[in-house]
């Protein structure tokens, strides 16, 4: 019997995911039709979600196998009393890897000096300045988990020595792995490109303050995918503005959006981006919750079902 | 008996190069003493040399072993009747290095939108536009040989597809390698990203005229760090101002330095950079020309000896 997929998103969702999810449909073979809205709740077997749909009364879906989140985040969710079928979270393999080309090629990017050339194209030809090769640029990589590892091998590919650093003693082939305290301290001192991809959490607020920046090499940049808690942002501020640091990329602040006030915008060596380095891809979303739902059609159990009494 | 290596070269190349021959000196356990001048012309060993020295009659030097170019290029000194002994050519590791490290910092840059970011923070969090994944990102390799390999591998690593062409049929891992003219026109019709090695020949020359750069889909960035030559100026600048290509990054030219008055400098889909893609760095170079003594002193052959039939 063909199944009806109920997608509930909010803003331009519908837009950028239904051509990705009709081509998975097809390429999955799966019998099914989606539909945006519907009269009829007793008759849909999954709903493709997001928490900005307003959809949170799931007790008219009677035939509800499973809901499907198009987030990474469920904590608006998981505690929906009549959400009682599994719900599964996004786990997207482009997630990943644009991940790894953000920061690649931001560190490149940083590595090369390129700013000098996309922002000074004034007809003298300077070429006297070479940067040294990738093999004697040291990075420095905060956070070794699978987004962390990823980025890390991409780096160690292009011949960066990569020095990392995570809560707990991790191994990676090719890195330099440290932990702890007196770990961070090393692992600062040497980062001529310092990238992190720490969690927000208690123990990482705040994690680079002044003191810890005041351990990198001088001329070093600061690039953050990751979480806008890490660091404090008047102590980067300050070191910018004294030159002990030379820049610093950064994708994620304590509020976002960023506020068109605040002195990153302006800041001369401060690039904000706006949280794409981990952008959540429609095609290989869709591709990852549609082979869900079929391989689930199939007998498989569903993958990456939340744990209720975790929230995660 | 301790060697004697007289450095002859202009410029600021002393400056930079000194630090490096010492430690390289000093790696490879080498007897040896640097001069850069000499009153007793028939002590010196070996010449580490650039033609800017100006030095062009080496009968005085009657115990000269071999020369050893500083410059890849030596068709300025390949006929001077008086260089009798081996000349062998510079082949510096670093220089493939730091190719991969620029053209795959400047794929990055136009794959990701970069310049979007460096040029434009104005405060405004615009977080709509998230690019595709590398693996939907075809780049265009034209060239393939040492230099355009190591490209091609670099970005078949990062997940880009990568549609290479060259002259005669190559076979390389992951790419899709095709050569002829059919072969060029398929290569470009599928290049988001155009990246350009081939060397400077009558065959290259002004190879991407109009109707080849017609071939690419619309917004189509070209990446040029190989010969200027290869590229027809007009009919590149034409396809920018139509619209019909995104951008062009150059390194090479057909007049280098590129005159202050070029319309490239000013243009705003160009962004210019100072023959820096492909720089011998001193300390590879340094490392690579005292291994050749190095390894000549205890019975090798000298590598990267010039064939003076060849010119090269």
């Amino acid at each position: 019997m063909t199944l009806t997929l109920l997608f509930a998103a909010g803003g331009d969702a519908w837009t950028d995911y239904a051509p990705h999810l009709d081509a998975a449909i097809a390429e999955e073979g799966l019998d099914a039709r989606l539909v945006t809205a519907t009269d009829a709740p007793g008759e849909i077997d999954y709903i493709i979600y997001a928490p900005d749909s307003g959809l949170r009364d799931f007790a008219p879906y009677t035939r509800l196998k499973a809901v499907m989140s198009l987030w990474a985040g469920v904590e608006s969710i998981v505690d929906t009393p009549s959400l009682t079928v599994p719900l599964c979270r996004m786990v997207d393999p482009g997630l990943t890897e644009g991940m790894v080309e953000w920061v690649t090629g931001h560190v490149l990017r940083h590595h090369l000096g390129m700013d000098r050339h996309i922002l000074g194209q004034d007809g003298v030809w300077r070429n006297e300045v070479v940067p040294p090769l990738a093999r004697h640029r040291p990075v420095g990589l905060l956070g070794l988990g699978a987004l962390g590892a990823a980025v890390g091998r991409a780096l160690v590919g292009l011949g960066f020595p990569v020095h990392g650093w995570s809560r707990s003693a991790k191994r990676l082939d090719g890195i330099t792995c440290r932990h702890g305290a007196d770990g961070l301290a090393a692992t600062l001192a040497e980062a001529q490109i310092l990238v992190s991809l720490l969690p927000a959490t208690a123990a990482t607020d705040g994690l680079l303050d002044a003191d810890a920046l005041a351990l990198l090499p001088k001329g070093a940049v600061f690039i953050n995918p990751g979480r806008g808690s890490v660091v404090d942002d008047a102590a980067l501020l300050a070191a910018l503005d004294a030159g002990r640091m030379d820049h610093a990329t950064l994708d994620v602040f304590r509020t976002e959006p960023l506020p068109a006030d605040h002195p990153f915008w302006a800041h001369p060596r401060v690039t904000v981006t706006p949280h794409i380095a981990s952008a959540t891809r429609p095609d290989t979303a869709a591709q990852s919750v549609i082979a869900n739902i079929a391989n689930h059609e199939r007998g498989a159990p569903l993958a990456h079902q939340v744990d209720r009494s975790a929230g995660y």
